[in-house]
This record gives C-alpha cells, structure tokens and sequence, in this order.
C-alpha cells in the first residue's frame, strides 16, 4: 500500500503532522520522517516522547491523519512531494515494536503504532 | 507574537500542517515553508489552490492548527525546531492581499489569511 514515492520523502528529512480529534478540536502533534519506522507489513511506528494529549484522544477515537512530503523529492506539480496518510493508531509500551523504538530513541516512553487505511499523494 | 526562530525556519524549506475542524473529523492539508508571507500585522497569508474542505470548515468554525518547522534549525532538543501556531482564518479573494499571492503564485485562487492567537515552540 505505501508508494514508492513515500519511501523516497522518508530518506529525506522533513515534519510530519499528526492528528488526532480532542473533545475541543483537533490536536496537532509532530515528528520527523527520519524517525519513522515502516515494518514489513506495513505499520509506520514513530518514537513517542510526549503526545500526552494525542494517546488520550486516541483513547478515545482511534483515528489519525498523517502529512509527510519533501521538497528534494518530485511531486505531482514539480519539485516537493507529500502523502496524506488516514489510518488508525495505538500506542504500545511493551514488546519487540517498542524494544525497536526504544534502542534507537532512548527518551521514547512508547510507540505510536499506525495501521494505515488510505494513502494519498497530495503534493 | 512571531520569534525569531520562527521567522528562521520560514526561511529553510519545510511541510506545513494546516489543520480544521470539519464535521466528521479533523482536516490536514499542507504548503511549504517557502509560500508562507507574513505581514507587517504579524498575518500569515498562504495561497490557495485546492483546499476546498478547509474552506467549507472554516465556514463554520474559524479555528485552524498551523505547524512548521525545520531539521536545520537549532530547536529545543538539539538539531530541529518547530512551532504550533493557534489561530483564526479566512480566505480572502479580493483586495491587495489576495493580489500580493496572485503575483507570486499565478495558479492562487485565495489566500488563506490567518490571524496568530498564539505561538508555542515544540521543537
């Protein structure tokens, strides 16, 4: 399901939005694409540091919208790239999924775990 | 309201998150970095190409989420700085300030102007 093209603005560096819905808006959390990691099928885990907010929203609503691009990478009118990402999200706390997160970004207090539904070029 | 850092990262290359509140969640689109101009009234003023879900939800409710941020400026935690910037918007499709995107980016058909409530590093 992930494109090529993601792949390529992943091994660039850049700011990923991530979005949950709170009971008084939408919250707005970031990351970087260098910290995002794709397993073999397919999830994107990302190091949590805070997002103290966003696990209680998902608490709630499991829901999650992603956006990562590159301007290094060609997009769909020239230069820059970017994907809008819909999926659903958990965080995990024990196991391989974390131990993996955890060796590389030792501050993480956990991983967000994002099962994607949809993946859409945007730029 | 804007720092200095902020006004730093404008000028590195960068995705930014704009997000709304639309009725069956929230909405992420993004522009760069580079296509944002900030006014002498500390506005934010972003073309407009498609973004027509933005439009239709600020219609309704006027709150948008902004971040950007940029891997080559010194942020909070080392290499990396980013803000979340709180705020109202509107689309504007007359005037000098429509004029001014329109001379820039020939394909606008807005501008989306967005007044700072507030602005909190993250990064």
């Amino acid at each position: 399901m992930i494109p090529d093209k993601m792949i390529q603005i992943l091994k660039c560096e850049g700011v990923v939005a991530v979005v949950t819905q709170g009971d008084h808006g939408p919250h707005l959390v970031n990351t970087w694409n260098s910290y995002i990691h794709v397993t073999e099928d397919e999830r994107l885990l990302i190091p949590v540091g805070g997002m103290v907010c966003t696990e209680s929203n998902l608490a709630i609503n499991n829901s999650v919208l992603l956006t990562l691009g590159s301007r290094e990478v060609e997009g769909v009118h020239g230069a820059g790239a970017g994907f809008l990402i819909k999926g659903t999200a958990s965080f995990v706390k024990t196991g391989e999924r974390f131990s993996l997160m955890k060796a590389r970004f030792p501050w993480a207090r956990a991983t967000l775990e994002i099962t994607i539904l949809s993946v859409a070029q945007t730029l």
